[in-house]
């Protein structure tokens, strides 16, 4: 066969002389603007050129700091397109990291909203190796800023070359991303990854089974660009052709039902947060949801709940999947095999509140205190995966050694699989509660309390004890109309039946949030700080 | 990224763990077998186990002269899972071409069905590599044959490791497979098919705008299993846990029928022939052909009126694909694009006769007489191919040379491509007829015969003019109904408002029937052949 690679290039120019009709609809701070393939391609062309000019050569890192929309889409295939690195930076880590991430990567070039200006203006003194900052507005004049240099976005584009051509002759393993992830402890670590693995990871996303992104579709990500690609999607839509929507900067749940009611949208794909969000929203107002055709869940585990919500009450089908920066990131995809749907409606939420089955082309094994673990949805064991899209390493960090062992990712994540292969999430190796010399899944907790018709939120931790070393103590936030309505008894009784005695948490506390990461992931580590001292002295 | 290589065995081991209750249903010499992929899985184990006690070594050839069936299947797993190359041969091709090609394979192992031993027998004292002959059978006791050694298929598995490991540390770019295709003049010339080709085009199948083969579908190949692979559909169905049903030796349209009906069939693949016949077979009969989702035609042009009538009258979705042995073979799809429903029935129907569009990693271009021609769906130019999965040489033969130039396949087919990309295959360089200076394409003559209610096949062929060159003569086979009911009159007068007046055919013969190749496409050498001699004097 000819071995001819695996490259963006590809992608790009599949939309440009195929696609070219079918639309980019992208909100920004002035509104919603309208484009086609046609229009992304030669800005992307441009966008190429203007990168040549500025001095970005192959392998240099380009930093992206940004929402997602239009031009950040530009970015995503214009960096790799000319042989350089999109580094995708999230911007709600803290001043700290993100100026570490940037000095880290050595990025050379910024790409910013203008919003995002003063983050940067914070930590410039700081920024070791960037050469100059463009910015990403809709408006004709650029912001204040005491950056420098800094360019205008679209200024650099009308001086473009809109048939600039792309990169050629090039490996399909040289690198066309990365991302950083943030760590338990220390500075974030990050992944590479290369053009074969995006475009192997894309062709998963057009699998019926997993996402089965075509043509037909319209998609809207509204988990963030700067989080592992936007899971991918951006590059399997305009690949295979489909609409997509960008929802821009700082979306409500109101704004993307309205999004999804006035784009037809088929798919779109968040974090549970983001959906419970969501049904809080179709809960007190109505919208059009029928072209949507499923709800992609991902980046932590979506309630059984919430899932069966949207599925009976909205008829949204909703797909949980799992994944990590590490890989991509999908791995698992949560639909049910054709036998299965023949189950009784709770064995089949039982079903889809797992993460799922592993996808083509990537392969996990379960590995438990002696080896690998039964497949019985009972025994636990740490899920180790590997395969073209999963990262070999940490780039340039010595954290590698210990996640990267025989070829193979230890995730950290504690799982169960069972007979049909579904795996579940049980817990971080972390966030694991150690009471008495057994195991405690925090998450098993969290979602029988958020199944709770007053709950709104819950997270469960570990607080340190004399006794059994660790004890669970439940988190929860109450819906509104709930609040000073449910009370610790309550709840604990609620518990009590589905679980051994011994797991039920020591304590429920009531808080008006759950801290979260950047990406709408509880914050455990955070919380376990919260609320240490009030349990320093448990026996 | 890791650089995990994509193997066959990812693909058995997937099924083997994760769809081990899902069949492969089999028709025998001796009826229907039913099997499971956890079967499939063990019995392909052995079958690994047994070849390596037969002096299999990796990279050796394993020849099978069989119908579709489950051991043909585990055949296509255990070879290459053994470092094997499997080298599927059309049985139907003269003795001398099947002889010329088990000496060049240099295959060391034949696997062979039964009925198919006396074309074996008859060119035994010629094969120079053959160690030995591997009997596919129900029967408990071998056939009588003069070949030697022979082995009974089912004893060597009953003695086999159901727990044999496959083959590690394989590059992906390993030939997994290999299969000859008939040349115009000389021996047939092969294709080496790499795991790493065969992996990403399994992938392909399962794209939603493609076949998007899942675990949902009962897949039905017509197409033969020595024919590219059934088109891959036997890789896509193991590694995405489809059903398979495997039709077996000697079929008839009702036995196809039959089996849609029985099985649910989803999707069926095979070329126009086989669509014509059941179309048959409809028209006198009452099925419920109500599970089918796709039936996937390709090998040669699928006549418009074939593809209304099964839409229209029988409510089966038909696509329109196309591909070569050179290109694993998925090169077009015919899926319309979502705007594209919206136009009127004879606007689709224009463009799903058309071959379709090139599907995601395989590039094209289109080359007339000056360079690449206009996408205008009407200038004609041969048609280039290059991609992961298009072969890059003929295996050992000196033709390589001539298809294979600056990294791109020169099919010889003749085509255009419309604004849209819809690519329309108007005739082969070889069957193009030249009349006076211009071209016509006898395909566009063909499909305006088969729309006349009374044709059953239609062929064009060129015969040698003195003053125009060439001139297109039709050959016609009428249907049952019609026969002796239709003039040469009535033809052209038919043909008459569709074409330019220098393209009607200058004779209309009526035939009982077209030759074919194997594999069921028009033999038009051996018409032309056939009709020469008529026209030998024509002026």
């Amino acid at each position: 066969m000819m071995n001819t690679p695996l490259l963006l290039t590809q992608m790009i120019e599949r939309a440009e002389r195929y696609f070219p009709k079918k639309e980019v609809i992208s909100r920004t701070e002035s509104g919603i603007h309208r484009m086609t393939y046609a229009q992304t391609a030669e800005r992307t062309r441009r966008l190429v050129s203007v990168l040549r000019k500025l001095g970005v050569n192959k392998g240099d890192k380009v930093g992206t700091l940004a929402w997602n929309h239009h031009r950040h889409l530009e970015t995503y295939f214009a960096v790799p397109c000319s042989g350089a690195v999109l580094h995708t930076i999230n911007f709600r880590l803290s001043p700290q990291h993100v100026s570490y991430i940037i000095n880290h990567a050595e990025d050379k070039l910024l790409f910013v909203d203008a919003d995002i200006l003063p983050l940067l203006e914070g930590i410039k003194e700081q920024l070791n190796h960037v050469k100059g900052f463009v910015i990403m507005t809709d408006q004709n004049e650029l912001p204040e800023t005491t950056l420098s240099p800094v360019y205008h976005y679209e200024k650099l584009l009308s001086e473009g070359n809109p048939k600039e051509p792309f990169i050629q002759d090039l490996d399909e393993n040289s690198p066309a991303g990365m991302c950083y992830t943030s760590a338990t402890t220390g500075n974030p670590k990050a992944v590479i990854y290369s053009h074969r693995g995006i475009l192997l990871h894309a062709m998963a996303l057009g699998l019926v089974d997993n996402t089965g992104i075509s043509e037909r579709d319209t998609a809207l990500p509204v988990v963030p660009m700067f989080h592992v690609n936007a899971w991918g999607i951006p590059f399997a839509c305009v690949w295979f052709g489909a609409k997509l929507v960008l929802p821009g900067p700082a979306f409500s749940p109101k704004l993307i039902a309205e999004l999804f009611e006035a784009e037809k949208v088929t798919i779109s794909a968040g974090v549970p947060t983001v959906w419970m969000g969501l049904l809080k929203e179709l809960e007190e107002h109505t919208y059009d949801t029928s072209s949507l055709r499923m709800i992609l869940c991902g980046g932590s585990a979506a309630p059984k709940s919430m899932i069966k919500e949207f599925e009976t009450k909205y008829h949204i089908p909703f797909l949980h999947a799992y994944g990590m920066t590490e890989t991509s990131p999908l791995v698992f995809s949560g639909v049910l095999k054709s036998y299965q749907e023949e189950l009784s409606e709770e064995e089949r939420y039982d079903i889809k509140s797992k993460q799922g089955m592993v996808v083509p082309c990537i392969e996990i094994k379960v590995v438990g205190l002696d080896g690998e673990i039964q497949a019985d949805g009972k025994e636990m064991g740490e899920l180790l995966i590997r395969g073209p899209w999963i990262a070999d390493e940490y780039y340039q960090d010595e954290r590698t050694e210990a996640a990267f062992v025989n070829g193979w990712l230890h995730t950290g994540d504690v799982v169960t699989i069972d007979e049909e292969g579904y795996v579940k999430i049980v817990d971080r190796t972390k966030d694991l509660i150690k009471s008495g010399g057994e195991w405690i899944s925090s998450v098993d907790l969290e979602n029988a309390l958020m199944a709770h018709a007053g709950v709104f939120e819950a997270a469960v931790i570990a607080v340190p004890n004399e006794k059994w070393q660790e004890r669970p103590v439940a988190c929860v936030v109450l819906k509104d109309a709930y609040k000073d309505n449910v009370t610790k008894e309550e709840l604990l009784e609620f518990l009590a039946p589905q679980f051994a005695k011994w797991w039920l948490p020591d304590d429920i506390l009531f808080l008006s949030e759950i801290p979260k990461t950047g990406v709408g992931k509880f914050l455990k580590m955070a919380l376990r700080e919260q609320v240490k001292d009030l349990y320093a002295n448990s026996k």
